[in-house]
């Protein structure tokens, strides 16, 4: 199999090496191009063998958009792109669409695994027809971690189905974050607690909160046991809000995950307006002293 | 009626006052001297009629109690005590059956208006026995608002009952001011909202969320239209945690209220461990910066 | 002033009688002929002095868009339609921009009082130019509550604003119901209250917690002290969700108004497919009995 | 080493057999005669060598207060208590300062782990003296799993420190497996989902949110794909409320882990009182229709 991959980040530059190791041939495409293999799209699709086979690998939103509307444009009938980047899946049955307009083949698939999937493998979510996807397995099979392909991998069902379980899991990625990152702070507020990275690090077997999340925390202890130099600002990316969109349109409680998004919304306020007129309206009917603006 | 007063602070200063207006004769006594009527608890004691009527009205906790303890010692056997402090309902019961113990009847009062009560009436919960609550009705009468009696006052049940309705009026409160500062932000938030006060000023009359503490919103907005020199901290006094706990304690769901409280606790951290975590977190899987710590 | 009204509904049918009320002259039209003055938007269109004025007050989404649609294509240059229903501020400028391209006006008008309004009058937030909405002053003035009218009317912003506003006033009005059915469920957990209805009916005077809001739920346990005809199945209608999505877009934390969209989320279910994977995973991990499904 | 171990019950029963399969000798004492191994606490007190070693191993609260009780009489100076079960730490100080008056040493050790830890080991998290903690290693290097020390075992502080981070660990656990059951639901909610439970499963490897949680998931689910079965009703067992009550008592805003208890109450109520409020509400100022209560 010899795939086409547009995208050389920090996701898209190990899956190039994991596909290789796994025995794909791979030509790469970057704007960087120090990272790629061939300098355009067109010389990309020109170094492909027919049918051609091309993972998009590129920031969701506009960039995914340019991507695949100049991939419509140049494929020839019968060859399929694989949006496996953090599109909405609303986007992949937009992109499917045109697609299927110059009979190109569309697949979704959500990529779980961060940086260690180069040495770990991903866990893969595809969306798409039964034989669009059938078609790409070599390369999911390279990409996933060893063993049996149903623990990592997951044909989902239809265009977008692959990308609404990834977003589904990155939703819940952001609530057993905030549950353990509130249990860190329970910890650290309480003065007989003596050994905090020790306590996490003696979860990691046996207990019932064990976790891939749990051992990155171990780890992330052991560099810095206080997490004295990290600040307390942490970005969202999408899914998240995405999530709890889907939760709102779907009418499901979704308390949790909101909860968790939320957090970080606060964390990013240098200043919380809110607040501000909590406490004012406090003054007023309390005579309660407010603090003066930072 | 001539009644003693232990404690002339925000509330009890102005409600010495309002309960003269109404034709109660009050000996007040505190720990200042310049504010109080008599040099010590033994001269309040001495200075009234019996069967003695004594509010208390201090802060709550170990000077309640201590006050508690001291009256119960000199107080005479059908002398009265009435606490409208902030007590919670626990410690009225435990305080009831020290009185009782000296023949010395007991009731609480939960008393709400804040400084706008002298002018306004204040709202008052009551608990205790009906010949109690019978006994001190002329104070209740000068304290609340003018008009029928039902809709300022309550008999809520027995001993603790009327701290208990105060707790979760005060519970109520943190949710509602929550919802209010919230909406603030949203309104702030956004760019075509040309008169933010105004907008608030124009939710007074006709609209489903008029109230009083509206009022208030809008009387800060006047003094300070951008809420410019208010910080966003906010304390929280009691009430608002013990409604928490008794929600946890009887397993009714208080979501809304509950974020109001964590609402406060996050003002008042100028650093959250939970959110380094969960930066930490997200360099250690994905590879995302953090930011330097403040 | 004569006004054309499309929409006789809950809203529309009190809000043409106000006008009436107040000197305005309102030729109305509904689907429904018992209730509509004239037999078609064309007949209403035909019946209003140029340059004319059309209040629409019909359901959102489609409907609006209908209205709205036609009244583009039948009314003429330098005519003006308001928008008084509950359509999402996005709407409006799609809307505001295809009637510009007819040379029609356009204002939007968040409408809030609910079955009172007709009575007590409306509270007005109004998105539009300053031109086109004082042109639409003395309809405004003739709904909303005598007094001073920054007390009950506000010109938000432009298009659009008026209707954001409305959206915020009900998040905050999600909020607000919320805290006080938690306060409710609370004081209905303790059998130490002896009073409910007596309690919320004391906090109307002198309390903090004083609203409209409140003198509605003294009402509601005045017909059923014990809600007890009253199922706890509560629907939610738009802005709620619009609300949280803008906090999401907005990047604002607003936990408490969430929390009560999603009470009525939960409140709708059944059976909770979450709360089913809850039971599941305690029962696998600790042996915890399962209840059968109902 | 021989140790005495009193509650054979769905823990007690499975740790006597790893402790056994360890190679510690241990005498069991239960209520229930068919798994004890003597008849009484005074003949498993004869057992034992001394210094004495005693693990107790039952239900929170009064019983663990009442065996405490019995050990403290029974033992003699020298003798150690080791309190296994899911005591609140506050509890643990109360013991450990009873035992103290008796020349008893004590020590608290939160095990986690369920039903799988016979299998698997147990995590164990322990507070108490160094001196005391070195006694018991040799029991605790039994109970848990193989391999690092550190990777199960944490002497986390003085006496109370362990089951105060068992209790930390327990809230966690609340997050985690609401964010999951959220997730859960929202692909259920979803038609364009086509394979859920082959979902949960393909995320057991390479992704961000595998766990031994999920694993148990993906268990359940291969028994019952729907959850047909299992009701939605889910206790709690009060580490949960504790971990919020310690929130609440630090300050430490937790909302995820909040929210988890609160959806476990919700599940729990077959009527809402809150909701019924909301929808009387909402039928009062809208003329919205309520349902029939059930």
């Amino acid at each position: 199999v010899h795939i086409g991959l547009i995208g050389l980040g920090k996701m898209g530059f190990n899956m190039r090496e994991r596909m290789r190791n796994g025995g794909i041939e791979v030509t790469g495409f970057d704007r960087n191009p120090e990272v790629a293999d061939v300098g355009s799209i067109d010389e990309l699709i020109a170094a492909l063998p027919t049918p051609r086979l091309v993972w998009v690998m590129v920031p969701a939103g506009d960039i995914t958009d340019a991507v695949i509307g100049e991939l419509g444009e140049k494929l020839s009938a019968g060859d399929m792109v694989i949006d496996g980047g953090n599109s909405r899946f609303t986007e992949d049955q937009k992109h499917g669409a045109f697609l299927a307009s110059k009979d190109v083949r569309f697949a979704d698939c959500g990529v779980s695994g961060g940086v260690w999937g180069l040495q770990n493998g991903y866990g893969l979510m595809a969306g798409g027809s039964d034989e669009d996807i059938e078609l790409a397995l070599p390369v999911f099979d390279a990409l996933r971690p060893e063993g049996e392909r149903a623990d990592s991998f997951v044909h989902v069902g239809g265009v977008g189905a692959g990308h609404y379980a990834k977003m589904v899991h990155n939703g819940i990625e952001y609530g057993l974050m905030q549950a353990y990152a509130e249990g860190y702070e329970l910890l650290a507020a309480k003065d007989i607690i003596k050994d905090l990275p020790g306590t996490f690090r003696a979860w990691q077997k046996g207990t019932v909160v064990r976790s891939w999340l749990l051992d990155l925390m171990v780890k992330a202890l052991d560099e810095d046991p206080g997490l004295a130099s990290i600040g307390d600002y942490v970005e969202d990316s999408g899914e998240g809000r995405w999530t709890v969109e889907e939760a709102i349109a779907n009418a499901v409680p979704a308390p949790a995950i909101t909860a968790a998004l939320f957090a970080r919304f606060s964390s990013r306020e240098d200043s919380s307006p809110a607040m501000k007129m909590v406490s004012a309206l406090r003054n007023q009917f309390g005579g309660h002293a407010t603090r003066p603006a930072k």
